[in-house]
């Protein structure tokens, strides 16, 4: 199963540390230095998690955070930043965040919190998939037992057929 | 369609501020004082949105969304609080909230913080449905397709069985 994610930072040292943390783990991992490019690329591929600096050159990046919620609603997002403050985390909240971690991050906490966050965007694909497989059997179970009490049976189901 | 709220406070005149404000937009609205009483109450009902206090008399209303997170998975929740606090902002990012609303609120941001909730509660459940019907149709026609390929005809398609 993939594990497609983005990260978003302007500062290209950050990218390679993370990069060099996830890939090994068996990470499929992009990196955006601007929110630009960061908005295109969600356009282009459905990511499983976005993780998102805080600060960005061109714009906050919890407008970021708003804009890749509107494209991939059901992809997990991250936000990281060293700059915490009350403001920057009740708009991660209000604008759907789905984790926040302050810099510095050890790799062992920060490779916990993608798994977890990981884990659960693929449960949640996964329950989807199960509600509908679900559904789908007992409407063939369904349609199989009105289908017995009404239909005549076809001639290859004749005893005559048969021999 | 159901539109099913649980809010906690320790504050009872809160609480009926709330359902006054509520009630007339046509939710229909559980209190709760204490967390042991919502919890009570989550395993007995499917809420839409749970509107959750940060300071409560038995435990943090941060541990309170853990637990209905837990029990009511697709349920959106609300925190409220007249406390704000980096930490316990950071904290409600993390245990999965939604919203995050700062007292005093007036009440027509509180309605509309509610509203939005409820439409995108009810969207997510929709767009689940939608997805199992799309599904169940692809499958259907495909198996009809295949059916009336190899499948005889009953007698009762027969051109003589018509006449």
């Amino acid at each position: 199963m993939e594990k497609n994610i983005l990260i978003v930072d302007d500062d290209r040292r950050i990218l390679k540390s993370f990069k060099d943390i996830l890939e090994p783990e068996g990470y499929s991992v992009d990196t955006a230095e601007t929110a630009l490019e960061a908005v295109e690329k969600c356009r282009a591929r459905p990511y499983n998690l976005a993780i998102i600096d805080i600060k960005l050159r061109d714009v906050d990046g919890t407008d970021l955070l708003a804009q890749v919620h509107e494209i991939l609603p059901r992809a997990r997002k991250i936000m990281i930043t060293g700059y915490p403050s009350l403001e920057n985390a009740v708009d991660s909240v209000n604008l759907q965040a789905d984790a926040y971690i302050i810099k510095p991050v050890n790799p062992d906490t920060f490779l916990k919190v993608v798994a977890e966050s990981m884990d659960k965007q693929l449960e949640a694909e996964q329950m989807t998939e199960d509600k509908v497989v679900g559904w789908v059997e007992s409407r063939y179970d369904e349609t199989r037992r009105n289908r017995s009490k009404r239909k005549p049976m076809g001639p290859e189901l004749l005893p005559n057929a048969e021999e």
